[in-house]
């Protein structure tokens, strides 16, 4: 065991020599005189202590923290509700991995520049990596930030694991029909990381969260420069890229606005809604029983006899909106039996057209609708909602049809 | 019934007047008095035939059939191979609706072009919509290409529906093993419409057929101009749009060449792998009991049970590679029962990386394998192939990470 103390600090960005190489990453800890430093991609290696030069100490780690009473009473009231994440992850230093540990209120602590755009309240629904997220949560989540905007709140941030960020946007997009800004974010690289998201994403975000803005969002980076965060639709944003910070992108629908960087300015495009244009309602049922299935060729329409007892199915076809023909028979017999089949296409740009082929044909007769243009993922979490709160058969696959919050377009963009 | 013949005859390209609007379509037939017009839509329209006027007859309709003998024989000998699909396909005037009709040797009379390119032989394996596709096809189609170099043809080209294609060009990539190209071409809109893509995919299809390059390839549209066509590999490519031309993209790699048009000069990257660097072989087993499943937030880990019996799995996780964790301990006892499982991303883009985060560690450690950056529609292919040849789980395993036609990058681009 090492006794000598580092001349490193956690979060120093250090230039390792690594036999004739030299490579920078992210001081982590000293284990017997082994710097353990994060490198850009991600993975951690052990070197000599003394091979490693100090480039540079981020001052984000120094910050003083901002206490509660310090916030500036003129600024607007935003909520700051943390679910988990990587944007309030910390390294594990026992097993290198990153977990998600922080309170709401380090948020507050890790990013300063939040205190000076508006006042902010911190509250912690669950800790958990967003491949846990379920509809219960989201359940909870919803009743949360419709109590916070009723209670006050000019805007609210949800900050969320990355993985299932854009699943959970929908659902509350569905769930809480909104007069402010209910921004989702979160960050592709932990704050340990010389190329972390954390800062710029968090700041966009609460900027966002004061905008002209009235409806769910995700705020994330636009591209890899660092100068631009897009605002996505929440029923028309996918997570794109396992690892790149620019990894969210609208489909079928241009973003609705973009946050400059360091500037901070805010700017809506003409179709985004308007703070203040709807009333907060909250309508928070949930069908849990759906699923969404992924054909494939040579798919064995047996699978289907597993989804006995559910409500929906969302299937992601190929193409227009197909699946193999061997489906037709089942699928008329589910549907016959009171389940609601709607059909998307996993190609997740374009819209679903059942008319042109006689594969389509043939599914349209037998009762399943067409998704239009929703992602597969927005198709899904609204079926949830729709079968939740519809009061028949008939008034559900009109509402399946009818864009309820954005997340169909009648004329798509490509 | 209308008696009067029509001035107009199928394929003319119309300008018809409705109301105070003029729109311009494709002349499919007369009824009543009443043309009936495709739009560019797709849709048809009836309108009085007098209100419409000829801009062009398009002289491909007209073309002479290429007869056999008068093939020049000095040409490079390539087989198509005609499977079904849009870029074999007719209107049925009876319901408007397109259906695969065309035999092979319709493919050389629809585009006569492709008789100054190369000598054809035309064999029609079958005549589906390629959501009917299956691995028994698969296999079919492997065995027909197979025979076909193996009897002196120096290139082969298969016509294939678009919703599919991405997977059946993986799956030949896989099976045979090719000296020469294997080009798998399709159409997005059907031959009737004005923007029909087959005239200028088929002869771009031909020349990269007669190319310098030796792998199995998709080409297609590369943009909506119509001035160049991309060679994506087979294992790296997917359907992106329902009904763009240029919905196929490359994955993971950029194409691996472009073919320019009109001019048809066929460009191919450093990547490609070139004709004759390797020698004919054909692995024609496929294990047909694998499934693509997606991971979605609420997913009931019970569903796995409907795959009891099953060899394999692919699932399509969230971010870096993650299912909740309530899956892993049925996953567990899956993978103690024999069944393979791989791991890829639902972002389609970027490397699977279970290390970083609890729950993919987790994963890793109760024996999921990590499909680094192969597409899940590739990966599940490919997880086919491998069960069906490999002589051990070990080596199944080896060969699931290894690259073994391209579809796997150690360094991904964007």
């Amino acid at each position: 065991m090492s006794t000598k103390e580092s001349t490193f600090v956690t979060g120093d960005l250090v230039n390792c020599r690594i036999g004739e190489s030299k490579t920078e990453g992210s001081f982590i800890t000293c284990r017997d005189g082994m710097a353990v430093v994060k490198l850009e991609s991600g993975y951690n290696i052990g070197v000599p202590e003394g091979d490693c030069s100090l480039i540079s100490r981020p001052e984000i780690m120094e910050s003083a923290e901002p206490a509660e009473a310090e916030q500036n009473q003129n600024l607007p009231q935003v909520t700051i509700v943390s679910t988990g994440g990587t944007i309030a992850s910390k390294i594990d230093y026992r097993t290198g991995a990153v977990t998600s540990q922080f309170r709401a209120t380090d948020i507050l602590h890790a990013i300063p520049g939040l205190a000076s755009i508006a006042r902010f309240r911190a509250i912690q629904l669950c800790n958990i990596l967003s491949e846990n997220m379920t509809p219960a949560i989201w359940q909870q989540l919803a009743r949360a930030i419709y109590e916070e905007i009723k209670g006050g709140a000019e805007g609210v941030i949800v900050t969320h694991g990355t993985d299932t960020m854009a699943y959970s946007a929908a659902a509350i997009s569905f769930m809480v029909q909104t007069p402010v800004p209910i921004i989702f974010v979160g960050s592709q690289r932990s704050a340990d990381r010389p190329s972390s998201d954390n800062l710029m994403n968090g700041l966009c975000a609460a900027k966002t969260a004061i905008s002209e803005l009235g409806e769910v969002a995700v705020v994330m980076h636009a591209n890899t420069s660092d100068d631009i965060c897009a605002i996505h639709r929440g029923t028309r944003v996918r997570k794109m890229h396992t690892s790149r910070r620019d990894a969210f992108q609208s489909h079928g629908t241009h973003p609705i606005g973009i946050v400059a960087y360091p500037d901070l300015t805010v700017s809506l495009s003409p179709e985004a809604m308007k703070r203040g244009s709807r009333s907060l309602t909250l309508a928070d049922n949930l069908e849990e029983q759906c699923a969404l299935i992924t054909y494939y060729p040579g798919m064995d329409p047996a699978i289907l006899s597993a989804y006995t007892g559910y409500k929906g199915i969302v299937l992601s076809g190929t193409g227009l909106g197909h699946v193999s023909s061997r489906f037709i028979e089942r699928l008329s017999d589910l549907i016959r039996d009171g389940m609601t089949v709607v059909m998307t296409s996993q190609c997740l740009n374009g819209r679903v057209c059942d008319r042109v082929y006689d594969t389509g044909r043939d599914l349209l007769s037998i009762g399943v609708i067409e998704g239009e243009d929703m992602l597969p993922e927005a198709a899904l979490v609204k079926l949830m909602w729709v079968l939740g709160n519809a009061t028949s058969p008939e008034q559900a696959r009109e509402m399946i049809q009818e864009s309820l919050v954005g997340e169909i377009d009648r004329r798509s963009v490509a």
